[in-house]
């Protein structure tokens, strides 16, 4: 019964029924659920038969001591202590899982594996082979004795999610569970009109979750720095103090997003905005820059906790696709003149971040924003900088400039304040001639699994069409 | 068959089998589908027992004479002459729809008729009987021979959407198609969740038909001066010039809004914005008021044309909503301080203002933003105005404040530009005695049509919950 069970997690089972908490061990071959004739068990053997939506499923190999949740009243500092993480089986949420988990907060994952579906539809895969996120746990339990809960199902269903919210009781959310690529969200209407209504719609729920089941719940939403757009003014963290006519307000600052992903993010803001004020919410917005880099202490453990990376023209970012570029001896693709400045930053700055967030939290009804990167480049001065590092190792490294299937400025002002995290303690790790040596030594490691055809930028922001592209190789 | 047919308008049919163009003569008994093997009635014929998602009806008694589309080359003027108004059943858009016909435009109306379903949901009604919409464009026809064209169905569903768009292929589309009520989309979640699904998906439907089908086409889209909220400083159109640290940009106006429903046209404005960069879309975002009134030249021709009228805590908006009070003897329900100040127009300068901005579109690529209001009142203002203008008719009126059921400033500084459309030719109605007088009257006319019950607030802003709400009487 156990194997049967412990065969079955890739399964997508109802929620309907409420399944008993900790179903089975994961990590072990003993069935754990004391009740023999459990709702969980008699859900798993009528639905392996006609399968549902989504079903609760808790990967810990013994029972979480719960501790009961911390209550906030006035004057009483508010100590976070029980993580949800949703979307985290991707690229920032496994390595903020696993940081967190280590760091003593107890973690549980919420994701639905769309990431990992997306990866298969389009014929994509991550540079490095990654576990499933049942191995992953389960090494990660192996590894350390902590335990991370998982939930499997779709946050845009509220069945699931408030089943999830009131079986783990979250003191934070750290909200990562989106559509999280531009040329993704512009491929076709189908792929727009999905990233829009998939982020839109479950930040709402996570939303009213917290509202209805844990109202002292901290919201760490991952937005991103590109809802600003570039401006010819200095980019503030979330709010700007105006003087018009006479008068002067502090007004959320003007949006400029410049794809449907990154306008679902705009959308996100503003939803969470008015949630706070309205009802009390306490949320931070953190407006991430790219992050680069693969490797923290955590996913560093062992080759089963290793991270995804990204190359290919959907789901990877400029300096780690620039890096397996050099690597395999493609030239490195600089969209346009490459004067497109962003703020950036390395992976182990995103975990930190968010830990300082959580161990910070916002007031109830406070909307805080904090601008997450830690150093600006322009494209051409990555391409240079990964260039540089390239000869030293003996890469013969050149950047080609390609049309810019992007509709964005290639010349422009660029100057975002970014002290709000370092006021709370943020150590950057900035880009340094080590890190980038050892992206390209990883880069280099794994450079049999590169799927050249991949690299190339293949989605137009001015073609993207209403006929659904189906992607066949 | 021609009278199973015409009996047929309101089922919903799958659009999937392009049907014949003006396949029934609706003014008739006559059917005029020449080809009496069409693909329409063979659809007909099928889909009556298996109910799908929706079908292009055309009511025109006779075929619309067509001219060739309008091409824009650089220099020539763009004409517009072939006018969709989405969501042209409602309280505006029926009104625009008469209007536009009557200045010559040809129209077509299409609509999904859900506004009608929310009625029947909710238990609510019109103060006015109306008309089916069937029935309304046969009047229409009968007194003026102009005929209107409908399409049935949800814009939401691209199928349907894109047949619609290759059939009229229109010159301007005016957007009225969303979910309009604030207190609506804060009755629960299903309803937030819907009014920002269908609203934001289907503005982003209606930008990819355009880009796809008809480029040149302007879309003409209803936001609202709720986008804004009650910022501290002017309020400009749409766009501010932000001086800061020394360098300037105009940027768009930051965004406030305080609700799901505002909040949904926040997220259009930003989406709109995006294609007019990415994609050269020329669009009109039309940042409206509170509209009161009831009769415009049009509506006023035939008890048959004549326009809803909404006096619920639901749908129901200032100004007209006091009128029905006054009218019943029920006290003027102000929420909480009564100093909400905001933008109010009378329905014939809404229509107006949608003429005046279709005959002068925005340039290919512009995303232009009107701010669409005549004059600045307080709630206690418009409370002070019915109570002198019901005195004057001999009715009793009194104002109490009852809590409000939002959260909103009630106390604050406000002072929005509006002259755009001034500019562009409008003549405001303003709110006059000889207005007042005849709403009024009307509303006493109606009178025994009220359902009291449905007067007083029921939504709270506050409260909002995860549980559907199931509305019984």
């Amino acid at each position: 019964m156990a194997q049967l069970l412990s065969s079955s997690c890739s399964l997508t089972l109802s929620s309907r029924n409420k399944p008993c908490l900790k179903p089975f061990d994961h990590g072990s071959t003993s069935f754990s659920c004391k009740n023999s004739t459990s709702p969980f068990r008699r859900l798993f053997l009528k639905e392996n038969k006609s399968r549902k939506s989504s079903v609760v499923i808790h990967a810990t190999a013994v029972s979480t001591s719960r501790e009961a949740p911390v209550q906030t009243s006035s004057g009483d500092p508010f100590k976070p202590k029980r993580v949800m993480v949703i979307g985290g089986d991707g690229y920032c949420g496994w390595a903020t899982a696993l940081h967190l988990s280590n760091k003593g907060y107890e973690v549980a994952i919420v994701d639905n594996l769309i990431r990992r579906l997306f990866d298969h539809q389009l014929g994509l895969d991550s540079l490095t082979p990654i576990s499933s996120i049942q191995n992953r746990i389960q090494r990660w339990k192996s590894l350390t004795g902590k335990s991370i809960e998982l939930y499997i199902g779709d946050i845009c269903d509220f069945e699931f999610l408030s089943e999830t919210f009131q079986s783990y009781e979250p003191d934070a959310v750290v909200h990562f569970g989106e559509q999280r690529s531009a040329p993704y969200s512009m491929i076709d209407r189908s792929r727009a009109v999905f990233t829009q209504q998939n982020n839109v719609i479950g930040t709402l729920n996570v939303l009213f979750a917290i509202k209805e089941f844990r109202e002292q719940c901290h919201l760490v939403k991952l937005g991103t720095m590109g809802e600003y757009g570039t401006p010819n003014i200095d980019i503030e963290e979330g709010f700007i103090t105006v003087t018009h006519n006479g008068r002067t307000d502090t007004l959320p600052y003007p949006k400029q997003a410049s794809s449907f992903y990154h306008l679902s993010k705009v959308h996100d803001s503003h939803n969470i905005a008015f949630t706070c004020k309205a009802w009390g919410i306490r949320a931070t917005d953190l407006n991430q820059g790219v992050v680069y880099g693969v490797t923290t202490d955590e996913t560093a453990m062992h080759e089963e906790l290793v991270n995804r990376f990204d190359y290919d023209g959907i789901f990877g970012t400029a300096l780690n696709r620039f890096c397996v570029q050099a690597a395999v001896g493609h030239p490195l693709t600089v969209y346009g003149k490459g004067g497109q400045t962003r703020g950036y930053l390395d992976i182990r700055d995103t975990v930190q971040c968010v830990e300082l967030a959580i161990a910070n939290p916002a007031n109830p009804g406070e909307f805080r924003v904090f601008n997450q990167f830690t150093e600006q480049f322009s494209v051409n001065q990555l391409a240079n900088l990964i260039t540089n590092a390239g000869e030293k190792l003996g890469l013969d490294v050149k950047a080609i400039s390609v049309p810019n299937p992007r509709v964005e400025a290639e010349e422009h002002y660029y100057n975002a304040k970014h002290t709000k995290l370092v006021e709370l303690g943020l150590k950057p790790h900035l880009l340094s001639d080590s890190l980038l040596d050892s992206l390209l030594n990883f880069a280099v490691q794994y450079k049999d699994r590169v799927d050249t055809k991949q690299i190339m930028p293949s989605v137009s922001w001015r073609k993207v069409g209403v006929k659904t592209k189906t992607v066949t190789n």
